[in-house]
């Protein structure tokens, strides 16, 4: 059950407003690895763990935060449409922005040109639960396995490409207040890096789980002999020069080896058998066409 | 540039149809964490990769081998569907499948509720690139960043996934051909899961990226005061038992901080401006009708 | 900002578990009307917001009640798979639970045929953000126009096929425990329904928007002969006989007339002028074939 | 069964071509709230009616009416895109469009850079069935549920977020051939607007249906107490206001009540028991690795 | 603009219902290939023809034809359902449906388990716009691209993948009124191949288009060395046997040759060079941490 | 099995960067008909195949080639990508590239607002699996039925599609470098619209398949009557011109007959019965409300 305090976490208002950053911004509140990514995610893997409380609790504290980061980007990218194009132009009376940039050619107009037209004839100058593209959030973006191990891994991922999505948006924009809301997402993105990072370490320690995930799959009924196999596909060598080609494993429990030309296992080259003639696909010989009754 | 061999990679052949796990092996084939999200996820890191040649080269091998594990899979789905429910009936010139099923009532005809419809109706007893519920595999499964360390944290987690369900379906399943290629499958995604590991530490030991990535953005320019803050954004503290609450963070850089009830960092409640009447969402209070021209 | 409570709102206990019923009850939680659906779109029509604060924080209040709705689905679920069919047999060293389906022929094992099978193979037997097919959510569902009156309309109307979908649900059940919470869900629709077409009525009464959404268009503007015909399209002339074919409309600004067979008001038949032949598109007559360069 | 009239039901003739307003000129065709939206869900609703014949009949000829009107779009669309930017250059054999926005730095060209890609790539100038940030239309959008109550409040709102867009595209167009078929939609929408209210209020009038959708499930069955309570679940009481939140609810069956601080109806957190070690998700004690066979 | 006849195009009725196959009968209206696919398709083809007037008429008579078809489809999938399962018991006041299938344990419950448990839940036993596996129609099955000889192919195989399922199907049922419909879209399926199929010729004979397409695109400018060649990119020989691998190709231009071993025409190994530092990638050696301002 | 040779199958570099046109050029890489579309669609045909050898084998001949095809594509977006935007500003420490556009207003700058903008945030200037318009690429794009005609008719199209557009993008750009590589692709789907056609004929020699797909399936089945009628739905007689109206059908087993104004071939109305009212449903008549338990 769930509570909403009116003060956001932190501030969300621009210097002025920019169109053209809105679209952009979309990316990190609605994109594959935005703030409504990590949100349904973590919430799911909550209400689905069956660990320890201290795991439970904690995804659903992250993912608690996570709806406040969406509601501050949502309302940045609302306030970075406020003052639009449309009131910007004094003649509005006889020209549409549109007519305009056809025919008056005034540079400024261009950018009308780039903003996510969805943002005005869809959402009358809100945020959209979209990413920079236009393509909507789907939750084929998230994963709540049951399996903490393999989900912390996703959720370490899912940090690092978020972080590394704002820092580039922090370089496409000069508005301090932009930045400094961005500089806010940046930081709690290093601890959530840091936080399933320590997570993991945790679920290690308490001897819940650990690579090969899943790590109570028994070992023996694996085809142990590739288990451990760098199979280089490709011409040349280079591959083989890092740490993945030789040594021990991180696992702890094998020795790379590096196969230059990968053998096949099999002399089968996948040929099919003929089915029933009523399946009406191309045999091997030619059919009498009475196939069906 | 690619060739083919026509031997598999291993072998791919049930001792006897099952349509039933036809169905359910559509989840590695080409669910979201399945073979062809791995392969294609690999190939486009691979051919967008800026670093160093070992890394290209790298995932351009295990890119490859992917390709051979769909091949695999999709051939052993065709197979498992290979004598379907219609060959195995007799009167067939008298009932049809379905039709027996709604009649006659034999329990084996259940079986054929379950089934996967296009398995028959669209690909003629083949494989499909959907998942197990019959969804067509999307690209927004896959990431390709740019950031190596970025995109081989998702690769952990695509293998790790990646095992855990098809361990799944090892318990799904005991026709020991089904099994055997499985256990290959598994094998693979131990050693992928170890190499990913492993190509993690070399690219911090090359000093080409570290914890929190990405690592070349100044943490001067991050809000650092909430870098290493634990918020605890629910009743009770037993998020607070893990090392995620306490100690130093595994990026080395800090030491986290348990904050029990989290601040708002701002009095903004995220109030808007009107805009444009021209856009015709509702006002703070009523206006003219004459909004447009 | 959010926080969370961690008892649920209600009730989420089933008597026993039910994989099929798991099944149908992620059409409520994960489908196009489900409590997913409400969430996301009162939080971004809050969010979005620029009308008086009543209206923002009311709409708030039903989108964060609605993330703990999401919460008792996904616990309902997650407990009706608990004592899984996997569970249930004893033999489980010698037979794969699929296996004895195909051979062993037992009727309750047929139940198998019908789950979904992600809820083991993806979910390790817990709840998914995707419907009752298999479908992942997507906010193509959701809409926040900035126009009140219009995503109020859209509210009763989630709220109406809520309420129905869930109506459905409880009679393909009964059992005692997931009645009961849906009893609960069916109850908050009610209010909800009743919650919605109470704000429509105050957004009229404060002067704010009415019929025809958006009513500050200036209605001198669009082509009024047309704005209460209705245009009988079909042969007979039964659709004749309800109100919307005579009488004053509800916007009380036009009274409606029926039009048997409505004309065409152009002439115009649609041709198009031939483009540029280098968008190498079929001409009305042949071109040379040097069209590039 | 259908017929087609050669002649448009209106006129669809821009004064000129105008690429970039072709692309906002997408989301009334192929978009959420589009022409094909409510073609394809009038159609449905009709050919799925169990009500009496006059409902039947009038969801027909609407959903009839539409086809015309998706035609009267794609038709100025493709008008739209007729005389391409191509045509526009002279020196067209030396640089290519792209090049000479690249090179040449001319501001009409910025223009293309904001042309929907696929318009002259894929439709070779024609219009296409997506909306206008390029989505693919989808019947997701659309819903027919067999109760004509929970419909016709469906397509209430589809009338209005269509006349919504229809209008603010209204103003971002000066030519006078655009707005002439603008105002022609507009003027349909404000029709269907007010016929669905009214065959709303003919539904309540026969006695077929009344709030709370649907109104045959026995109210006896809900969770009375709660079914006309306002939750309150922010902080503040300025959601007291309005009429949602105290006296008679429209269904004219209960008294709205307001919760300032909502309850937990349960004591239950929502914790999940083990499972089946064979799952291989993360148990809450750990497990000896023999769990498969 | 289009009119509605009430008769339908050809019988719908099924002799008894049968909510399985209700399930497999979306696959032609809603699927990849169904007839909404063709409806759309065509309709748009139509709109946007800037060919010839008798191409635009012929197409758009087919397009209008389709939405008769998919009139045919609805039907008699509302039919299949109509008496569902639901009344079948007797003791239905004491029992749900489901429970049913998991306590009482009666062959025809099993049934129930492969339903699409949305044409219940959420269509009240009427069709959806939906495939056979639950996945919602999309426009992305469509193509209009303006060129007709580009269409027109895509017509003949939406017409040959369309009677192929339809012809499947058949087998799939031995309900006499169903396979009185199928019988009629089979027949018009056959036309469909042939018309397209004649409409080929025609624009050949025309002069309109011819192979390859575009034919008005120089072939001086295409890479001519590699117009005509076979390259074998598999072990083995046996791709030479066909009539693809030499003899005169079919668009009369060029003769086929075999290539065994297909040469890479450049040394490039596609490797890329190192961007700004601040897109955060990975570069080809350390780079300073000092990357943004 | 696969294997990758360093060397790409042809050149793919631009003489220079044009983030723009690597806009456009997603088309071809991940769009509808793009090479990713071509490469999985014959690698699933030739995987299903149960057809003779040599059809597998060529079929997994060019589904090999098209992975090269898309490694090119890949290859030349980086490129163009490459001296991205950021890296042309001198100033860049003071301003941001966007900031830039909004306030500093150069030409150039427009181009930015053109740009895919997750090419530079998601991708860090690399290419995507997506479309020009920024669609993720989709399975539903693909198919294998199992019949080798109706597929190779598939072929025949997509290679055609794919032929056309990036005919049409040759004309958008004047980089010698990325013409010289669009003309390897342009000779390459000539080829292979030439190998398809000349794979039907081969088909039809070798006596497996023919006109009316399937073939098999008894003709005696089908409705013969309407099995060679074009029906003319619309008014006018334009579409009685082409050689579809009359004479031999393609096939040889029919003649055209053109009928003008179509009959219905039925009474039948579309009229639905009432269901169970526990399906919530909108019944002809009023129910009594006690309709649950």
């Amino acid at each position: 059950m769930f509570f909403r305090q009116r003060q956001m976490a932190y501030h969300a208002k621009p210097e002025k407003p920019d169109p053209l950053f809105a679209k952009m911004l979309q990316e990190p509140l609605g994109g594959q690895w935005g703030e409504i990514s990590v949100m349904m995610t973590y919430l799911f893997q909550g209400w689905n763990c069956r660990g320890p409380q201290k795991y439970k609790d904690m995804i659903m504290d992250i993912g608690t935060e996570e709806i406040g980061h969406v509601e501050m980007l949502a309302t940045m990218i609302a306030r970075l449409l406020e003052t639009s194009p449309i009131e910007q132009q004094e003649d509005m009376a006889k020209n549409s922005v549109v007519g305009a940039v056809m025919g008056g050619a005034r540079v400024e107009d261009a950018i009308v040109a780039g903003m996510n037209p969805q943002h005005y004839i869809v959402a009358g100058l809100g945020s959209r639960p979209n990413d920079s593209a236009g393509n909507p959030w789907t939750s084929a973006y998230t994963i709540a396995s049951g399996n903490l191990l393999a989900d912390f891994r996703f959720n370490v991922t899912a940090e690092s490409q978020g972080r590394l999505q704002v820092s580039r948006l922090y370089n496409m924009t000069n508005d301090p207040g932009v930045r400094d809301m961005l500089s806010f997402l940046i930081a709690r993105d290093t601890m959530h890096q840091n936080q399933w990072l320590a997570a993991i370490r945790e679920l290690e320690e308490d001897g819940l789980e650990e690579t090969p995930v899943p790590s109570n799959f028994p070992q023996s009924l694996e085809k142990s002999e590739v288990a451990y196999q760098f199979l280089n596909h490709s011409e040349g060598m280079e591959s083989q020069q890092g740490r993945w080609a030789q040594g021990p494993a991180p696992d702890g429990k094998g020795t790379f080896t590096y196969v230059d030309r990968p053998p096949a296992y099999t002399e089968d080259e996948g040929q099919l058998n003929p089915v029933d003639p009523r399946t009406y696909g191309t045999p091997p010989a030619p059919v009498p066409p009475a196939a069906a009754e």
